[in-house]
C-alpha cells in the first residue's frame, strides 16, 4: 500500500453543457476577436454582472506583475465589481508606464460602455511579454463585445482567454444554500508555466451567492490551496496569473459568512470544480502525455513534503521519464538526495500506484519491473514516497517532459 | 556594451593530442570493455601511478552518494594513492549495503593487482542507479585490465569513462615550474544532469608535480569554483560526482605550497584545462545545440548574482527559448521577477551579446529584433544582465534545451 492517499480530483460535469445551462443569474458575457492574436481566434472577452458583484481575487507573487494585475488588485479592493475584461495574446507585461497607462485605460473605456466607475472593472491578460497592448484595437472591439453580452455567452468568453489551451476549461455547477439555488461558472485558462501560485494561470468564478467578502476570500484561498496551488507543470511563475471569484448576490440566500452551513455548502461545489480545472490545466500542459500525482508521506512536516514534491516535479529528469513510461525510481532518489539535508535513504519506499519501485532505499526486486512499466504506460499514475521522518504529507499534479512541450515553447513567439 | 565581462573559458589544446604525448611521468592508464555495458564499448578505466600520487578530492554533495563516493573520500585522506579505477555504465548508487562492499571489494581486487593497500585505490562509477555492480565481471576483467597498463592509455582510459558523451573530454599541457618541467593530463565525463557542485560529473587530473596535500586541495577547489562549479545543463546534482587530482612529485619541483609561484605556475595550466573541460561538457549537455554564458551584473553580491544566473539557466522556458533561436526576453524578466525579493523592473537592462533587448524594464525597440535574431542563431553567446543594484557579478554557462535531450533522458535506461 503506498500510504495514505490525498483525496483526488474527482470529475466535475462533462466539459460541453448545453450552452443554455451554462447561465449565472445577473450575469451576461460574451467572447470575440479583436485583432490582439494574429490567428482569426477569440481574444477578448468581457463578463458584466447586474447587480454589482463583490469581487475577491489573488494574484501571482511574480515581482514584476503585469499591469493589469497591478490595476485589478487595486480595484478588487474597492469592493464592488461590474465588470471583468480579459484578452489573451498580449500580457501587458513588462510594458512599463504605458502598460499601467494601457490597463487604466481599458477600466476607464469598459466602465463607460457597461455602466459604472473605472473601479469597478478589472482586467487580466495573458500572452506574449514585452510588447505594448494595441490598445486601439480593444478600444474598437469594446462596442461590438459589449452588443454581443449575452446571458449564455460565457463559453464564449471561456474560449477567448485561451492560448496554447488545447482543452476546454470551464464547469458549471448548482447547489441549494439554505433552501436557495446558487448557481457557479468558472473558467480557466493555462497550459504552460504553471507552477505553485497558479503560475501562468487564469481562472474566474462568477456566482449569485450572496456572501461577505471575507468569506469570498476565505473560499477562494481554502479552494486554491486544494486545486491551483498543487499543480506544477515547469516552474516558472508568471507576471499574469490571477484567480477571481465575482459573487452578485442575486440568489438571496442567507450570507454565507465564513464556517457556517450556508458557506460550507457553496464550497461544496466550488473547490471541486476548481480541483478539476486544476487537473484539466495539468492534464492540458503543453505537451504533456500524463498526470501524474507525487504524494509525499512521512515528512517532518507538511511543509517539508510540499518542498520534496516539489523538487521531484521540477526536475527534468524526472519528467521525462515519466514520457519514456521508464520506472527510473534513480532519479526519483538522486533528486530527494539532492534536494535537502537529513534523509536517510534506509528508510525511503517509492511506490508507482500500488507496485513498490524501492523498499527501504534500494530495488524492491527486478521482478517488480514488468508490473512498474505497466503502471508507467497508464495516463495518469501516483508515485507515492515514504520518507519515515514523521507525519507531513503534501500531493500535487504534474506533467511530463515531452517533445511536444519543446516545439511549443522553441517557437511560441513566432 | 552588455557590462563588465567575465573571463570566458579559453581552449586547452585540441582534444586529439597525438598518443605519444599524452603521456605523464610515473602514470600508466588503461581502459576496456568489461560487460558493464550492454554494448561492447569500453566500460572500465584503470589509472596506476608509481610511485605514490598525493591525492585530492572534491565529491558530491547529494546527501545519497554512492559508496564508490563514500569510499573514495575515506581513502583520499589517507593521502597516498596508487590507483584510480573507474567504471561506466553502473552508478553504484542506491545499492544499500551491498554497493559498499562491493566498493570496498574494488578496492582491495584492485590493491592486490598492482601492488598497496586497499586503501591506497580510489573508485568512482557512474551509469545507471539502483542496480547493484555486475561486480564478478569487473573481477574478471581486472588482470587482463592491468596486464593492458601503458603509458600512453591516458586516451583509452577516457574513453571508457564516458556515458551519454559524444565529445572528447580530455587534455594535456606542460609547464616550467621553477625551471623543471610538469606535465599534466586531465579526462572529463559529462554531458547531462550538470548542475553547480559538478553534478553528474567525472573529472580526473593526474600530474608529476611536487606539491603538499593541502595545496592540492586548494588547487582544487580554486579551479573548481571557476569551472565545474559555473555550469548548468539541467539542475540535478548526481549522487556520483568525483573530481581528483593525484600529483606523484617526479617533477622534482620545489614543493608547490598554495601561493608560491610554483602553485601559481601549476595553476596557469591546471585551471584552463579545468575551463576546458567544463566548457566541453556543456557543449555536450545531453541534446544541446547551444552554449549560452549567463553573466549577471550589478546584483547587491555575487551570491545575489549567482542566484539569479541559475534561477534563469534552471528555466526551462528561457532553454527552449534559446533552442528556438527566439530573443524571447519576456522569459528572462519573469524568471528575475519570479526569482527573488528587491528586484526593480526599470534598472534592468538585457543584451544578447552587445545587442540590447531590455533597457530599464521595457522593450529596446522592434528595430533591435532582427539583430537579436542574429545573436540567436550562433552557436554560442553570451546574455549579460544588468540589474541596477550594487558591484555583484556572476557568470555561468548553461546549454538550451532540445527535442534530442528529450529523447536521450527518456529512453536511457532502455
Amino acid at each position: 500500500m503506498p500510504g495514505r492517499r490525498q483525496p483526488r480530483p474527482h470529475r466535475s460535469p462533462a466539459p460541453a453543457e448545453p450552452a443554455a445551462l451554462a447561465v449565472v443569474p445577473g450575469f451576461r458575457a460574451a467572447g470575440m476577436h479583436a485583432g490582439i492574436k494574429k490567428q482569426e481566434i477569440p481574444d477578448l472577452a468581457l463578463i458584466v454582472s447586474e447587480p454589482p458583484a463583490r469581487a475577491a481575487g489573488i494574484f501571482t507573487r511574480n515581482r514584476f506583475p503585469s499591469p493589469s494585475v497591478q490595476v485589478s488588485r487595486m480595484h478588487v479592493r474597492s469592493g464592488e465589481c461590474r465588470a471583468l475584461l480579459v484578452n489573451s495574446g498580449n500580457a501587458n507585461a513588462c510594458t512599463g508606464e504605458r502598460g499601467l497607462r494601457d490597463a487604466v485605460e481599458l477600466c476607464r473605456r469598459t466602465a463607460r460602455a457597461v455602466g459604472g466607475r473605472e473601479q469597478e472593472v478589472l482586467v487580466a491578460s495573458t500572452g506574449v511579454i514585452g510588447v505594448p497592448l494595441p490598445i486601439e484595437r480593444v478600444r474598437r472591439a469594446l462596442p461590438r463585445l459589449v452588443r454581443g453580452l449575452d446571458p449564455g455567452g460565457f463559453p464564449a468568453a471561456a474560449e477567448a482567454i485561451r492560448t496554447t489551451d488545447r482543452l476546454e476549461k470551464h464547469g458549471w455547477a448548482q447547489v441549494s444554500v439554505g433552501g436557495r439555488q446558487v448557481t457557479l461558472f468558472g473558467m480557466a485558462k493555462g497550459a504552460g508555466m504553471i507552477c505553485p501560485n497558479m503560475a501562468t494561470m487564469l481562472a474566474f468564478f462568477f456566482t449569485d451567492l450572496r456572501a461577505p467578502a471575507p468569506a469570498l476570500r476565505r473560499l477562494l484561498r481554502e479552494g486554491a490551496a486544494e486545486s491551483f496551488n498543487r499543480i506544477q507543470v515547469d516552474g516558472d511563475q508568471s507576471t499574469n496569473d490571477t484567480v477571481l471569484l465575482l459573487a452578485n448576490g442575486l440568489a438571496d440566500n442567507a450570507p454565507a459568512a465564513a464556517e457556517t452551513s450556508e458557506y460550507r455548502a457553496f464550497a461544496s461545489i466550488l473547490f471541486p470544480m476548481m480541483r478539476d480545472l486544476a487537473t484539466r490545466i495539468v492534464r492540458d500542459g503543453e505537451g504533456a502525455t500524463k498526470v501524474v500525482e507525487i504524494a509525499v508521506h512521512e515528512a517532518r512536516t507538511n511543509a517539508e513534503a510540499r518542498l520534496f514534491a516539489y523538487r521531484l516535479a521540477g526536475s527534468p529528469l524526472v519528467k521525462t521519464s515519466f514520457y519514456g513510461q521508464d520506472p527510473n525510481w534513480g532519479r526519483l532518489m538522486a533528486a530527494l538526495g539532492d534536494a535537502g539535508p537529513g534523509l536517510d535513504p534506509q528508510k525511503i519506499d517509492i511506490f508507482y500506484d500500488s507496485i513498490p519501485a524501492v523498499l527501504n532505499g534500494i530495488s524492491a526486486g527486478t521482478r517488480q519491473e514488468a508490473r512498474l512499466r505497466q503502471v508507467l504506460r497508464r495516463e495518469s499514475f501516483t508515485v507515492s514516497i515514504r520518507l519515515g521522518r514523521g507525519p507531513g504529507a503534501f500531493s500535487l499534479l504534474t506533467s511530463d517532459l515531452t517533445h511536444d512541450y519543446v516545439s511549443l515553447n522553441a517557437s511560441y513567439r513566432s
